[in-house]
């Protein structure tokens, strides 16, 4: 079996919010990158990349390419907030321990979060197969919440 | 009322899965990546910078930080398929229409999206208020599926 008949099309995205952060965290993209870069060894991905913007008045946006994905922090210090998510493709990696990271280095008094596989875990390759199930349909229908 | 009392910790989150993509497009950084501004572009949000990678052997992730947030995706050419998200915060972005740009670039035979309401309309400052009632609770048993 070669590397590519191994591997599968599915990850693991976590998202959601975290809330009741000191400011200063938020504006601070050294604090930021260094957390996201701790969670992202921790998770067990490799990082290739990272983008960082600062944004006027405030908050910043923070982007990390993983080798299995991304990690992304957005954050809204008007609000003591941010937006997180992590999404890492294979079966090795735990992107919750990102979150975790974020949480010990800005403890934010509250946090709310989704897990959510996401791929398919048995289909291979769906212009040789029948395997796939889902029909093309108007984006606007097939949107699910 | 001031900019930052006018605007609200919220987004949408768009993301799921394309399948039956010709190789070929999902190898082509340049086609991805046009396919993605173009889609940005009629999302209403504004490209900030981009990150593009490609592996080895095959597959390439791009990487947009938008000033409302990013967009994503990670191309798994062996198995004709690519996984995308798009999250843009506030409330003036779209960003189905990026959903729908590469769509009409790469032409799948199938799609699967979802759409995530994000952040919370109604709290101001969870630092000087009683609003949020989230409580800080053990990672593990909070993330929700």
């Amino acid at each position: 079996m070669n590397e590519i008949s191994e591997h599968k099309f599915i990850g693991v995205h976590i998202f959601g919010e975290m809330y009741g952060i000191d400011s200063k965290y938020l504006n601070d993209c050294n604090i930021l990158k260094e957390a996201l870069e701790d969670g992202i060894k921790q998770s067990g991905a490799t990082l290739c990349s990272m983008q960082e913007k600062s944004f006027s008045p405030s908050g910043a946006t923070l982007l990390a390419l993983l080798s299995e994905s991304h990690a992304s922090i957005h954050t809204y210090p008007e609000f003591n907030a941010l937006f997180f998510d992590a999404f890492t493709c294979g079966q090795t990696c735990r992107p919750e321990r990102i979150a975790e990271a974020l949480i010990k280095a800005l403890k934010p008094k509250t946090h709310k979060l989704h897990k959510k596989t996401r791929g398919d875990e048995d289909f291979t390759n769906p212009l040789d197969s029948e395997e796939v199930s889902l029909e093309a349909e108007n984006l606007h229908d097939e949107i699910t919440c």
